[in-house]
């Protein structure tokens, strides 16, 4: 096999990848979900048509959602990830060593089964005993659990099918009941050229709950447009003022995009994106 | 005509867009231009296969090459821009009201002629009457040339033909040569992540002329992995350090990416690119 498979944005743009060969494909009850071999990007994973992750690029986009939040609350315990099923998010979490507890609520067996068998460096943390993993209802999890988490992640794909209610008031406001007092809840936020009305919508629903909302962005090669945003909700505090450089300085372990300044330097966004985002939040 | 037009990198990678018509084609001396009218990108100028600049987002990549060095510059007064010939880096460099010249080195006739025609809300600066227009070897002009500039930007095409002299040791020399003693350089300096050779060859080699070196980036929706490159050199002056920041919020024209915070984020790199970029600099 040696053909081009496509990633189409709307009806007026598309990226192409050269797939060396198709390792799965399966429809499970919420999606089809592929994996390919590709040529440069190596093992990507493909949900409805859109790319999920790839191995050249999946460490921007996990560093990003996972260090900002777990590097901003003063002692992270207990994590929450909604979605996120290939894993990655829960590697990150799992680097620090603060961390007690991970529970991971994904909708879908077939991703967390995919994952692990084809992207092992990916899903590996799904094994540690610290990571609690739930096949279920993301949304009917925070509506019903009585556990209390310091930080919730929510690691979803786009609006549309079964992540749709991640966007929603009512899924925000059981976020916000389950979180500590110094609770944070990082989303999933997408791009700010290519879906400005979700954005939208997502950051006035969250304003709505939150005292404190701000947005954060990273740079991936995948994603369309490459600029793509994460939503920081808080009870409070701050996700760039007091935050403990010398904590992040002295991480006992890696990081090929994440650092204390990019952390920073990520809430910066270009002025018409932070004239946008200040007219949403000021209403 | 509604078809796709698409741009490849390498051969694994390529991006798809949906074109109503084409506007203007014709082989130059140097390279292969065309216009298309595209869908949601509006007009979009392509050299060789590669995109330039479309109407949706060559703001960015306008305001980023010019208002970036314009601003660190205590006093910026003459300017050179090598390539350039669409207008947008002279349109942006007009803003300034400190600019008494603007020369403007494009080796190809046809370019500067294309933009005026189809793009003109892009090249109208090219008619000011402090922009004096040279149709010549931006290489030949900097070894030649008795006058001195303030600032030097070279909005070049990618190292391949024309334009790949502007991208070595001897070019960077003359520039020098015709800077003044606050002088800047600014240069497009590619992906990190599809052009790490280049890059390194190109930061090398400007560190063995200019006491300052550094990297900053913005983020467009055209360039292949959005996140792209420009390099800053100076003969000392710091491109973040002592920045007049009232002198950027009190600017007397609107930006729709730059500001006085997204100046100073853009020179914050990922980590891995910080790294490289270090490792690169202290050799």
């Amino acid at each position: 096999m040696a053909e081009w498979i496509e990633e189409y944005t709307y009806d007026y743009y598309a990226a192409k990848y050269r797939a060396k060969a198709k390792l799965f494909s399966e429809q499970s009850p919420y999606q089809l979900i592929e994996i390919y071999d590709v040529e440069k990007f190596g093992k990507m994973l493909v949900h409805d048509g859109c790319v999920m992750i790839t191995e050249w690029d999946e460490f921007i986009y996990h560093e990003m959602i996972a260090h900002v939040p777990l590097f901003v609350h003063p002692h992270p315990r207990r994590v929450l990830v909604i979605g996120g099923g290939d894993g990655g998010t829960v590697r990150e979490i799992l680097r620090h060593p603060l961390v007690e507890r991970v529970v991971l609520a994904e909708i879908d067996a077939v991703v967390v089964r995919a994952a692990k068998e084809f992207f092992p460096a990916v899903s590996f943390g799904l094994d540690d005993p610290r990571c609690d993993v739930r096949i279920c209802d993301g949304v009917r999890f925070v509506q019903e659990t009585e556990e209390r988490f310091d930080i919730v992640i929510v690691d979803s794909t786009d609006p549309v099918g079964p992540a749709e209610p991640l966007f929603d008031t009512s899924f925000y406001a059981d976020v916000q009941r389950i979180l500590t007092r110094n609770g944070i809840c990082v989303a999933q936020a997408e791009s700010p050229h290519y879906y400005e009305d979700i954005q939208a919508h997502m950051l006035k629903n969250q304003s709505d709950i939150f005292d404190t909302v701000a947005m954060y962005y990273f740079v991936n090669l995948t994603y369309p447009g490459g600029f793509w945003c994460f939503s920081f909700a808080s009870k409070g505090v701050s996700p760039t003022e007091g935050l403990n450089i010398a904590r992040i300085d002295s991480r006992p372990f890696t990081t090929r995009y994440y650092n204390a300044a990019i952390h920073q330097a990520a809430f910066v966004l270009p002025e018409f994106l932070r004239q946008r985002v200040a007219d949403i939040l000021r209403k």
